[in-house]
């Protein structure tokens, strides 16, 4: 844990500044273990803190409604950049930079990339400091190098998990793609919007690798889903409730398409979409799901019934073809 | 599913004498199935029904929150009776009454009742109008019976997952306790909190039997949860979010007892408390749960650390013996 920046300093100047007596603190999944740690260093200063304990995969999650209940003064929001367009309650971002060295990893990508010439290199905001020392050893080893930026992220070359219209926006300019970071998850988004090869660098686990097997993988699981989705009658669409993901609006107009293609559809509710709520419903056949994309994406093995994105749902009420859906992608609107 | 009364003419009156355009259905687990079945009848007036998929087991989860971010104008809640003072979306409690017979189901209890003549009577609210006629079933074969009513619940005899006040309320009076209803949960409340006998008569399985050596199970379990809890150096206090659950000056309070107790205490809030939660925080060791006690109950084994109820810490701090408690009582403060 020790690999991020927490801005310790910023963080009480700001609690001092804003006279604060109450903060709550929300950490995502990586990060919770040291919630008790950034706790302590605020309640030294004699303010009280409170750790926000549900699950947090994002900006659009911010514990507004938390806050509000628990007469709170303060949100930290660790681990993502600021999303929202204004937060109800005054919010400090710490975007939970990783002070980790890229060099090697990077190198080991080399290889992988012989193919190319032309990269595009992504990251999320743990890491976008180090896009000046990717794109310095890539240019080294006579690669061109494009960063997007599409002007909807903080960032340059930034993705999160349901945006990657910096990758997007100069997918044609490249060949293939490098994402810095951890893990497959966002990766695995730059791969599914662009359908461009792309190599992970995992600078924790410091070794690269291509993503595109488990991209093709997830294509012909989403191509299943839909399928699976055309022959159901019942459909459920649901709405989300956390700040960035309640599209009330968009699910109405996804039941009232449903409807029109001869399916009954009931707008369901609900705050985290797991495997456990939807076998409630056994008359349900399958879902359209209109808060986080990724839900559908990450969790489609563990769901009972197909959880389709709204772009897929058109798929299935034949207002979109499979080749388009592919191309458009399945997050953007 | 056709075993309750969901009261469809008297919904229908009220959502037309409330001139509502927006209503959302909250169902408990048990019932959820035929949220779709209960959508239709109000889609079939021209409302708009939205269906809470989110875990519901009582009353003090009652969807406020969700109701007021969709612009809802009544929530219709079933399976339980009104629990909160006043809501703050226009309610309709649909208290889905069990329309099974029992005669038979209480028939069978009666061998188990041998050994006692003063029986106490306690039921959940889906079935306290059969009450009379299991009285006169008791009476037939002798029996004395007695039916507490603290004051506290909408009936008498009435029991919910954390209130057995009407059973506590005439524990002195009786040798044992009847509880008519299905399923362990609500007859192990009774157990635990009254110290007595008791027999589960379960309408749906029609059977009957004692629930005494689940109870015996428990309090052993609780035991050493409790002494594990005793060694933990770093406390997490949950606080929960559910309007009838959220009970921070509590919660504060606890803070202060483990404190001066020379413990390192948090304060965390959730909104579902799960395992899966709880592994995120691995250098926590136990836990005081503030909101539903029956997640430290009925949970326990699949918790990583001890996750004690309110009156369970002040074991661990030693205001109260653990003799003390199990008179007391588990859930009541």
């Amino acid at each position: 844990m020790k690999h991020f920046d927490f801005e310790e300093e910023r963080v009480k100047q700001e609690i001092l500044r804003l006279g604060a007596k109450r903060v709550l603190i929300q950490l995502p999944e990586g990060l919770k273990p040291e919630a008790p740690y950034l706790a302590k260093i605020i309640e030294k200063l004699g303010i009280l803190p409170i750790v926000s304990a549900d699950p947090c995969y994002g900006a659009c999650h911010l514990a507004t409604a938390e806050a509000e209940s628990l007469g709170v003064d303060l949100t930290i929001h660790y681990g993502h950049s600021k999303l929202l367009k204004y937060e109800r309650v005054p919010t400090i971002y710490v975007e939970a930079r990783a002070t980790i060295n890229v060099d090697d990893a990077v190198e080991k990508a080399l290889p992988m990339l012989e193919k190319w010439r032309k990269i595009g290199l992504t990251t999320t905001v743990q890491h976008v400091q180090t896009l000046d020392d990717v794109r310095e050893i890539l240019l080294r080893a006579g690669k061109t190098v494009v960063i997007g930026d599409a002007g909807r992220l903080n960032y340059p070359g930034q993705v999160v998990g349901c945006d990657y219209s910096n990758a997007k926006s100069v997918a044609k300019d490249v060949e293939a793609f490098l994402f810095i970071g951890g893990g497959q998850f966002h990766a695995l988004g730059v791969a599914l919007s662009t359908s461009k090869p792309t190599v992970v660098v995992d600078l924790f686990e410091k070794r690269a690798y291509s993503i595109d097997k488990e991209a093709e993988r997830i294509i012909k699981q989403r191509w299943a889903s839909i399928e699976e989705a055309k022959t159901a009658k019942i459909f459920a669409v649901l709405v989300g409730l956390k700040p960035g993901q309640k599209k009330l609006e968009e699910a109405l107009n996804v039941k009232k398409r449903l409807e029109g293609d001869g399916k009954t559809a009931y707008l369901f509710v609900a705050r985290e979409i797991t495997p456990e709520l939807l076998l409630e419903f056994p008359t349900v056949d399958a879902y359209v799901n209109t808060a986080c994309p990724r839900v559908s994406l990450d969790d489609a093995l563990r769901f009972p019934k197909p959880v389709l994105m709204v772009n897929e749902a058109l798929v299935v009420v034949g207002e979109l073809s499979w080749e388009e859906l592919c191309k458009k992608g399945f997050f953007e609107n």
